[in-house]
């Protein structure tokens, strides 16, 4: 039988391993910071009209440049995000992982390099290894916050094409100050004055949880300064894999040499336009989820955790002597958590207040164990 | 105003420009290679029940593995293609772009380069360059079949690491012989015998409308053979963006160290699914256009045309003095084909009868003025 290693892959994807946490059946999925609750049944209905009419319609090409969702998005971010854009500044593709493939092919790529402050989203890595630009790991403060001057000297001695600043950081929960963003980006153009500048990409995946307001004003005048979104979370629309970035519109320009066209199916662009239809309802759970948050960094404090300050949709706990035995601990225990490899630390999204209530009882068995 | 060269972007994307025809409303389309035939309603309706189904639980992630679509789509080949084959032998993306795309990022890459014979489907090019793959662009004869000697003296030369043969030819329609895709598999084999070898991409989007049985059976014993197929033509279904190929299980597996997790949506999953269910009566659909595509080719030739034989749902046919100025002539007269810059030469889509007729009408006022 034929494997992986007899093929010609690259050198570099030998050993490696497919993405992606353990998708298992058990009780209290709180693994991969979905949102809790499915969408409202008015909001399915409506889905299931627009896409009756995108199906009529399906043995045509999409829209290639999906103008009436770009322009929704636009309105969404100019309604919640503090900034006025327009359709020339949003672009959207299959999950914010593909808009981050597509920036990275334009932006970074062979002989190129992107830097991201770890531990954060890994797939910041993983796109730049797959997109065959270099990665550099910067580093993280004890707390987890960016540190200004440690991360301003590793731009100025790796000079790194493409900068990732994910915030609310993923798996810490941390926000970045904007002040942090406007001086790493200073510091990424000074280092790479020579040449055109660099790209720094703002993950704000998890923004609409955050207790701060979304940092898209700071794209205004910056046009190598890129938000990323997704609707996978504050939409509750993880299965409809539909990432954006607003930026300025020379950057949606850039991206359409590479991005594969048509890329974004008839289906998602009517699935994702009725979603929009529905962002009052939907941004009324973002505020159920952040009150459910703030309960769980609370009672995990009470219950003697370590608890890192968290904006996002998700908390990460510890201490653990040993993190991934408390992962399987409380796996044994009907909830499912993610071990992101932080040393000692675990994530948990917020779900449910029954599913955190069975989170959280799970964990005051634990610690009793560990404790007597 | 900041303009495209001002950002840092690749040096080798600049000046070029996004790939796609122009999608101009005219009243006859025949220029993308699209199904004319809407689905029926009964597809339209279990569309819209599947979609409803998939919504219900749009919070959540996807299917990672597909392993449902997949399974499907093996019973499809093995039904259709003279070949059975299972889950573990198929894999699907958005179109077949992102699956040439996927093995691009995993045989190909920086460092390494890929052939193709041309004219062929200009996206194996430029898939090839957004993935820092090296071009390489193989010879074909006169009229347009694969010229076996020199092919291979060409594989022997460049050593690529990944081979595309598009049969049907896009945009010829020019069918491939079995012997001429076993002949280059083995010399590209022969050629990197030193590495792991060579893969070989058979891109298979037209088979449906070949004259020909499926070249899938030649996957048997040939770990480096993949078949590529999409469900935008024969399935009627350009607007869903659904690719598939199918290989020996460690090509499957070797894509999925690169693919983006969750690539796939829900709503893509269960639409296709939707679609396969109905497979006969697409399959019907096929059957019309290819007597269609039979009249397009006999009675362009009575009009005095040169036309290229044709295995596909589109036709070649000139030879005009000036292809693009015949291109706009047809325009003019409302009939939308493509220029895809073969020397003298157009394509035009087999659309519906009326389509066809209103297409027909049209070049025979072209060849009169012409000749008059």
């Amino acid at each position: 039988m034929t494997g992986i290693d007899d093929l010609p892959i690259r050198d570099e994807l030998r050993g490696t391993s497919p993405y992606g946490a353990p998708q298992l059946d058990v009780p209290v999925r709180l693994n991969t910071n979905e949102n809790p609750y499915p969408l409202p049944e008015e909001l399915v209905a409506r889905i299931t009209e627009r896409v009756a009419e995108a199906a009529r319609h399906l043995n045509r090409y999409p829209d290639r440049d999906a103008i009436e969702l770009r322009t929704e998005l636009a309105g969404y971010l100019t309604r919640t995000a503090g900034h006025q854009v327009s359709v020339a500044n949003v672009w959207a593709a299959n999950g914010s992982n593909e808009v981050l493939q597509q920036l990275l092919q334009t932006f970074g790529g062979p002989g190129r390099t992107a830097i991201g402050f770890e531990p954060s989203y890994s797939m910041h890595a993983l796109v730049s290894r797959g997109t065959g630009t270099g990665w550099i790991s910067g580093p993280r403060n004890a707390d987890y916050t960016i540190d200004v001057d440690s991360a301003r000297a590793a731009i100025a001695e790796h000079r790194p094409d493409v900068v990732f600043i994910t915030s609310p950081n993923n798996p810490t929960g941390t926000a970045v100050e904007a002040e942090t963003v406007l001086a790493l980006h200073d510091a990424a153009q000074a280092a790479r004055a020579d040449a055109a500048g660099a790209l720094v990409v703002i993950d704000e995946a998890y923004g609409e949880f955050s207790h701060r307001p979304s940092l898209l004003p700071l794209i205004e005048g910056r046009p190598r300064l890129v938000l990323s979104r997704t609707m996978s979370k504050a939409f509750g629309a993880a299965g409809l894999r539909l990432g954006y970035l607003a930026a300025d519109p020379a950057v949606v320009d850039a991206v359409q040499l590479v991005r594969l066209p048509y890329h974004l199916s008839a289906v998602t662009q009517a699935t994702a336009l009725a979603a929009l239809e529905h962002t009052d309802t939907l941004l009324g759970y973002v505020e159920t989820l952040k009150a459910e948050r703030d309960r769980l960094v609370s009672e995990l404090r009470a219950l003697g955790c370590e608890v890192t300050e968290s904006d996002a949709n998700f908390v990460q706990f510890g201490r653990f002597e040993d993190a991934h035995a408390a992962w399987q601990a409380l796996l044994e225990r009907g909830v499912l958590v993610r071990d992101n490899g932080v040393p000692g630390m675990l994530r948990v999204t917020a779900g449910t207040p029954a599913e955190n209530d069975a989170f959280l009882d799970a964990v005051r068995e634990l610690m009793k164990e560990t404790s007597a």
